[in-house]
């Protein structure tokens, strides 16, 4: 580690200045933006980067620091501490900050090199530095990680979720700062909502240093105390918002609202800089808008995806139990030194969703995370774009529902991250309308990024983790809780067999006729039990498995264009479903099918499955009957 | 208060015997549930039932006490407490839990007689109890609240952000416990995720009693000892799971786990109770669904909607600073004696949301919960079930996204809450992708309670907060940030003039045609404005503002069947907003018509939001250009 020179303490404390008037520059030039948190942090924010081994020339090595920024609204102070420390051109910062296209957004964000983590919504950054932190500890890496957060930020529960992790963990590689300045949007913090943060982080087991967090020798010194400290070490900074102007300090109406161009004048001459606003206004009109500034920039992944097992249709057997089995070779066989290793993570139900096998056997790449599922979402998702890929395997309500903004932010983040939800639809045990997530195709179909999989029995279900376990990227696999047949076809051999490799967006024909009925998942053996039942009554049905319902197989679609009516059968949300899916495709297509959905109604009750199905209408009885009526 | 006689806490502990043998047998016969944690709660559970204010006479007075129980899955030890007390018939609750269409399910719900709270998801049940205390002191009624609380439930951070709130408001008219089992699913608490619970209380301002959960008379104290201490009180009360049965105690197995038949006949025996198992298992043959049973008890509202207010053309203004004039006089005008209160509540955004009013006029009818969004949608919907009207203003990033199951929740328990979110669309200044909230149609429509309006202008906006005030049940009134202009007729006229009247599901043309462009909020002036262009080029367009866009006014929609080419037209994820339920309606009815969607089709930038139509194509030049295109 760096030990600061008097010298580079200086020269820092010049930069700080320059940064302070890149932050009012940018943010009056934008008319918006935050410069008076981003005024008391720069200093911290300085400090960190020059005594972080992360630059310009390291900044997509493994072995860099990570810096986190949890109160991205400071954007203006991370755009001028990193454009000042040469990660980009610092006057584009300024004269692009916040223009549509830009990548210097009102938050930061992941494509900005230098930025590991995009935040803004507040509470989630010690989340993602527990992610990192620990990331650097399973893979053996050398990397510390840095956290800034405001102190308004504390008062997010997640924030004590993440605290416990870090301890329980002991994540001595993680040294968090809370930019204390003392206000919030509203005011004073501890008129907003009074709050005891030293003792908090005490009680939770951290180690607390107090400082003024403008004085650059006070930072780096508290910086070189936490290191040695073997256990997460909380910088408390006491700042000053709008540090540096005198009209500016302590006002939180500087929380979130620029200085006019008069007050910017005012303000550089009091820092005694020059007043280039001009420069930056022309820049600003000739911005050029390129889309591949965007890309966030990925690790490669080389994921061993083992030996798929095919399930007899003698067997019965849940799909978690299949995916328990597949996550637990996987996980074995990706510890070999060239592949990309996969840890686990749990929130205190690993007995359900079946990766208790991982916590047994292979215990150092399994995360318990106790029932803290905000912060273990995002933990999870930050380990995983460090070279890893994470699984997090939990409850539908709590995976998704309970999550559904950390995995939005997942989403937006580009992580490497495989949420597998068991106990969604009606088939969570008698658990009750609480527990039953029969929205999770209609939540994730709002997150653009997200590749949803719901596997139809043991066979696809195998397939798909593996698949899932290898491409890059955010999926969901989603699975029921009770055991399911495994499909046969109409030979009576495991319809998803031997050969059979998972291609997600394929519609699988389970059997063929004119008139389709769509399903998925545990609901796909009752639509096969619908055939049955109406091919006995002289209809000619199809049963098509559709296991990615975000991808549709235009070309088994269009074969069925012609079909006036079209059914879809699921134990999900009927508004939200596959069906209101195939209703976008027909109605994008025009083709003139009337669409009849079999789904949920309302909020349902609490019993067995088929017990439940009777009583809500989707027995196969009941839609075989419907169907009949519908064609007549 | 009653105090106790030595009699009494003899016969409660005959009584916690016989509730022992109720939870086994309800379990067993049901083949699940969860008996460990309903045995270490029960004596707690019969001693609160006897001291409270609440019986089967009061059960719906707004007096009553009300008893909370945040780890729902102890629904056993609940309904057994209950149904001793004589709120049902034991037997019932023995005989029919699990089973579908029982109001027995799995988790303590609503409907059941003496349960104030539907949950289950753990740690939001102290939220849900500081509501409930909030709302007594806020109508000055004399009622305590007591709520019980897992151990392994306290690593939620929703708890932490609940425990500082109860300190800030001072809600010393309730007292929680914490059933100190030490045993979650997965095993110990303190190597499932470590805690110190007592110090984490102690530094949020609790004041915390340490007793036996198992002594009656030490419970019983420990109650009397907390209603005389001006704050909140934790009683950590230490129990053992599974406790009364020599062989189920201190084994996390049966934290969800019941007995076979020849477990519970020993478990029984020891007890020194019959086993009457066969009586119930007949029972279990008879049930009956009754729909009706399910309902949930409601306080009739009254509430005074005050003068609309219309804003001639010539004004410019957000939706939200309407909001904001229209919230303050309800506030105001329902100070009345005969009025339903109404409370507002905010997360630190109150200047944004336009809830500054309310809180600098009407401040003791303002709660500022700080950057605490889980906590705050609980704790709003709780209070809003004991006769209030609670809004809750924040961005809809944070209103919806981050506590999306926090109003999944709300709106299972049926609550009289009114979520109002700014910032919704691309509309939210410069804030970039994570503060878009383009997902709230798509995330709303998953819930089968909350009703949805999107005003289009001031005048709308007025009626539409007005309305749903006045309306008992969930509400989301979803507005962007911008200044919008006053939707005219072709004279030139506030469409939302005078006499208009908000009505639930109205589909209003705006503009008359042949063609319909469907869009709503503050899109519908660029949709007039793309009128304005198509006319131009001789395309017969009709504008309509679908401001219910869940439920759909079918004689409008009727009218336009024969129309071949539908267009709608949203800031909005463009797979899951309006577009998509249209498209469920033209398929639904296999009309034929073809549908042309024109919304945001990945994460967006960040920017003004003119700037950024123009980069995604939204712009209403560049949606004129396309619908001409079409129609050729």
């Amino acid at each position: 580690m760096k030990i600061l020179s008097e010298a580079e303490i200086k020269e820092l404390e010049k930069m700080s200045v320059l940064c302070r008037g890149d932050i009012l520059k940018m943010t009056t030039l934008a008319g918006s933006g935050h410069p008076g948190g981003s005024m008391s942090s720069i200093d911290m924010y300085l400090t960190v980067y020059k005594i972080a081994n992360i630059s310009p020339d390291n900044y997509k090595e493994l072995n860099r620091d990570r810096i986190i920024v949890s109160h991205g609204h400071t954007s203006p102070g991370v755009y001028s501490a990193l454009g000042r420390n040469g990660f980009f051109d610092i006057d584009e910062a300024i004269a692009y900050f916040r223009l549509a296209g830009s990548i210097f957004e009102g938050h930061i964000e992941r494509m900005v090199p230098g930025v590991e983590w995009t935040t803004g919504n507040l509470g989630q950054g010690l989340s993602a530095a527990c992610g990192m932190a620990l990331a650097a500890k399973h893979l053996g890496a050398e990397y510390g990680v840095y956290c800034f957060m405001g102190d308004g930020e504390q008062q997010k529960g997640q924030v004590s979720e993440a605290r416990r992790f870090a301890v329980k963990y002991n994540l001595d590689n993680l040294i968090a700062f809370v930019d204390y300045n003392k206000l919030q949007i509203s005011g004073n913090i501890s008129e907003v909502m009074p709050q005891n943060i030293k003792d908090e982080y005490i009680a939770s087991g951290w180690a607390v240093l107090e400082i003024d967090g403008h004085n650059i020798k006070e930072i780096a010194d508290a910086i070189y105390q936490a290191k040695k400290i073997a256990r997460p070490v909380l910088i408390l900074a006491k700042t000053v918002m709008g540090k540096g102007v005198s009209f500016m300090e302590n006002k939180e109406v500087y929380h979130g609202k620029p200085l006019n161009e008069e007050q910017l004048d005012a303000a550089l001459k009091e820092l005694g800089l020059e007043n280039d606003l001009e420069k930056y206004k022309e820049m600003r009109k000739q911005f050029v808008f390129d889309e591949s500034a965007h890309e966030i920039f990925r690790y490669e992944v080389a994921v061993d995806t083992g030996f798929p097992k095919t399930y007899g249709t003698d067997v019965s057997m849940d799909n978690r139990g299949v995916f328990g089995n597949a996550i637990t070779e996987l996980v074995q066989i990706n510890m070999a030194e060239n592949n990309t290793p996969i840890i686990v993570f749990d929130c205190d139900l690993a007995g359900s969703v079946k990766t208790d096998k991982v916590a047994k056997e292979f215990a150092e790449n399994f995360y318990e995370a106790g029932i803290q599922e905000h912060h273990t979402a995002v933990c999870a998702g930050a380990a995983s774009v460090n070279g890893l890929v994470s699984f997090f395997a939990d409850f539908g309500v709590f995976g998704i529902d309970e999550t559904y903004n950390q995995q939005r932010l997942n989403d937006i983040n580009d992580t490497n991250l495989k949420v597998v939800t068991t106990h969604v639809g009606i088939d969570v045990g008698e658990d009750g309308k609480t527990h039953q997530c029969i929205d999770y195709i209609g939540a994730m179909r709002n997150l653009y990024g997200f590749k949803v999989i719901v596997p139809a029995d043991p066979n696809q279900t195998d397939r798909a983790v593996r698949y899932a376990a290898k491409e890059y990227g955010n999926f969901l696999i989603a699975m029921g809780r009770s055991k399911v047949p495994v499909i046969a076809d109409k030979e009576g051999r495991p319809y998803y067999g031997d050969d059979y490799e998972f291609k997600y967006g394929k519609i699988d024909v389970i059997r063929d006729g004119e008139i389709p009925l769509f399903s998925y998942g545990s609901m796909l053996h009752r639509a096969v039990k619908v055939y049955d039942i109406v091919s006995n009554q002289g209809v000619n049905l199809a049963v098509l498995n559709v296991s990615s319902p975000f991808k549709l197989d235009l070309e088994v679609l269009e074969r069925f264009k012609d079909s006036k009516i079209w059914f879809t059968y699921e134990d999900h949300n009927v508004n939200t479903g596959l069906g209101s899916i195939l209703a976008d495709f027909i109605a994008e297509n025009g083709c003139g099918v009337k669409l009849v959905k079999f789904g949920v109604k309302g909020y349902s009750y609490s019993g067995k499955p088929d017990h439940i199905f009777e009583l809500i209408g989707l027995s196969p009885e009941a839609v075989a009957a419907e169907i009949v009526k519908n064609l007549k």
